[in-house]
């Protein structure tokens, strides 16, 4: 496989999937990767991924919206070791204005073999928490997130 | 609210709340804790609770088993801040001497309001990750965990 | 020892030891206690330690100040494990209404063996990262922690 | 600058300078990085550095040994905050065969700021942590960390 390109294309080009590589402190005394993990490794992709359709946290803040976690789930298939890569693949699953839900699934980076699964749920709210619908107020936004929805990138 | 006694018993006195006291390094750019941090304290009440109805981690260990997680989940409701306190009360929900699953409420300790909800999935292994049966080969573990199951303790 | 009484008056009380009960997910692959925690039960302990002289994080931000950490140092002796009880002793080692140090002793809250040592240094800052002199702006502040300045809780 | 080329040779071909970016979950409510992560990204660019020089993870536990962290320290020189890419650079700074100290420079990765700077001190133990020393024992091990010593990568 080659990692750096999966064909769709983004606004700046192909998506490139996005890769993490274990770090220790990531370990407890199982010698595998602590669960919780997981969870900050959906959150790396998901930035990452709205990034690359142009949805970048700059993009995002500079209009003062945040996008807090309503949810997350994890189910863990097989362990992830120290110095591992994994690839996190994220995918809009739903998304209808005011709130999103993105899925993910956690491969070995050399064998594709699945680690995990997961998703998170979200909405949009103002910096003082105040929610907001993308569709009256960012239409951009929600254009967007209404394109993505769905699509597999890898 | 009296914050030590529930009155429900255990093998050492009565059921004592989990309290956990939101650390800044938990804190985020959204001055909220950050919502992986909820997963961790999930396992800070579990091992709390495990311990006090009698299966502590020494007590599990020292029979080469461990007790991993095969899937997480949390509902965040309102957000936790820095130097609030929160209990995290756990619940075994479901048990069939195989498979576990504990869920949690977590409350303000103050309000009593509810912050964040969730669960783990839990089977038992030994230290090479090969699976056992509780019934089976440790039926003092299997029947406490029985004898929890379904018991609110608070 | 009593762990609850050292017998150093504060103006709530007497001075009650900061005690952290290592976490499961604080573990590294090595089985111990990964190093980078203990840098963050320095801050556990001196959030502590500034609430119980009158100096808690409320006080200080309703001023709009931050106490940002200039620089950390962590001298390892010896293995924290899985649900050990670590006391963490913070001493103010230095502070001239500008800087501040602060050290720690991190002992096993039963043996009172020495687990690490080590330092935190710290400025005052307004929340725009502005610089600030105590003793010309906040006058009281800057008394307490003189007051405190050398004296062992512990 | 070109961040994939130091012109420092290695075993594998030339240096790269190791590349972090910040990740949300490393904020805090100040509205930067946390700085006990910092200590973390020692590590990780630890790891990666002594992969480089052909002393990878793999290639010290197969020979049943740990390099365990008798101290760190970091002074913090300004800020780094979310999605900010940095360049973490580590220098062998001592080495006689039984201590290592590794000193660290972070950079940001666009400007080349200094962001920090510290040092961790290492032994080197068996997996029952008896300390080992490295010329008498392993002495391929000990030329390569003493050939390392000093060398600037960038």
């Amino acid at each position: 496989m080659d990692n750096n390109i999966t064909g769709v294309k983004t606004p700046n080009g192909v998506f490139k999937p996005y890769i993490h590589l274990a770090k220790y402190y990531e370990t407890d005394k199982m010698a595998v990767i602590h669960h919780s993990n997981y969870i900050r490794w959906f959150e790396e992709a998901r930035v990452d991924y709205l990034e690359q359709i142009g949805l970048g946290f700059d993009v995002i803040e500079e209009r003062g919206l945040y996008s807090p976690v309503l949810g997350v789930s994890c189910e863990y298939k097989s362990s992830v070791r120290f110095n591992e890569n994994v690839i996190i693949i994220p995918k809009i699953e739903f998304f209808n204005g005011i709130k999103m839900t993105i899925g993910y699934r956690v491969l070995d980076a050399d064998t594709l073999q699945l680690r995990a699964s997961g998703e998170s749920k979200h909405c949009f709210v103002t910096t003082d928490f105040k929610p907001v619908s993308l569709k009256k107020d960012y239409l951009d936004m929600y254009e967007t997130l209404l394109r993505w929805t769905g699509v597999d990138v890898m």
